[in-house]
């Protein structure tokens, strides 16, 4: 089985799996911490480089304000528990904007956890208008696009799994994805993995 | 049914096609001259306000000349069939290099032919770096980066249909394409569409 370097997870579905449950929707968040957990010690083990956590976007925080806060706080549950890996952490988007939690300023610059070891990115407030705007002209010039994105510290994505049945990327790092294969599961991502 | 104002044709699959008929690669790009006309007049038939063909890359180039000068012609004989009907047809791409046939270089400003209608955008020598590269800062800011990208006259993409069954954007208007829903066929491009 060939294994791909850099995996892109796009963790969709949580609100109507919540609502499938009977709960309210915000309520979904909540349950895709284990998945993601589960999820990243599995890409550990078959030897997966880097993984790319789609969190939340720009886009999403024009929902209402129990919505942001539920993912917000989730996001914020599900990268404290990933600094309990051995992992090199990375987290990234836009800061300028209150919608960034303060408390994960200190990951902004990537850090090594544990051991080490796999790359894992968590976008957070993260907008592709964002990361494109105000390409660093001269390093794209000279090493490609992507050296010159705000993200530039993620890299080509080989494979994106999305979660919840949507075949799209909904604004998920389009110059990383250009080549990635798209891998779409129904299941929603709170769902059971196995 | 809900129709999608703008849909993007990754016609793959040629070189498979040919080759299932005991052809050599480079012939089955000219069998995909039919389907395309088939499907731009399906589309305005249906009411799609604009169609966005993927001619050939810059990536492609790099093939041996049999197969870059056979996908060139087919595309040049594309255009050409597609001036023939009502649209507003643009050839957009890297025409810097000698890729780029020189006859195209009076559609790379859009123009009427017939009656006009549908927009059709043919990519020809399209490269995702070329077309991202140096962003026009200014307009960028001003009205969204897809009106800074040297493609600003190609619109957001509702739906990609790609032939041929691989799963990804190859490139294609990366910008564009970021909301874009896709939708996967087996067939190879020249297969029968009906």
């Amino acid at each position: 089985m060939r294994i791909p370097n850099h995996i892109g997870i796009i963790p969709d579905g949580n609100r109507r799996w919540a609502q499938g449950k009977g709960l309210s929707k915000e309520k979904g968040y909540a349950y895709g911490l284990h998945p993601g957990l589960e999820l990243l010690r599995l890409s550990q083990k078959l030897g997966v480089k880097e993984l790319t956590f789609y969190g939340f976007t720009v886009d999403n925080t024009k929902r209402p304000a129990n919505q942001t806060k539920a993912f917000q706080q989730a996001c914020i549950e599900a990268i404290h528990c990933i600094a309990d890996e051995d992992v090199s952490l990375l987290v990234i988007g836009n800061t300028e904007s209150k919608m960034f939690p303060r408390e994960l300023m200190p990951l902004t610059e990537r850090k090594i956890f544990g051991q080490g070891g796999m790359k894992v990115n968590f976008l957070v407030n993260y907008g592709w208008e964002w990361d494109l705007a105000n390409l660093l002209r001269d390093s794209a010039q000279e090493s490609g696009i992507i050296s010159g994105l705000k993200s530039n510290d993620i890299s080509r994505i080989d494979l994106v799994i999305r979660w919840g049945g949507r075949r799209r990327l909904s604004g998920f790092l389009p110059a990383q994805s250009v080549y990635a294969d798209f891998f779409i599961l129904d299941d929603y991502w709170p769902d059971d993995k196995v």
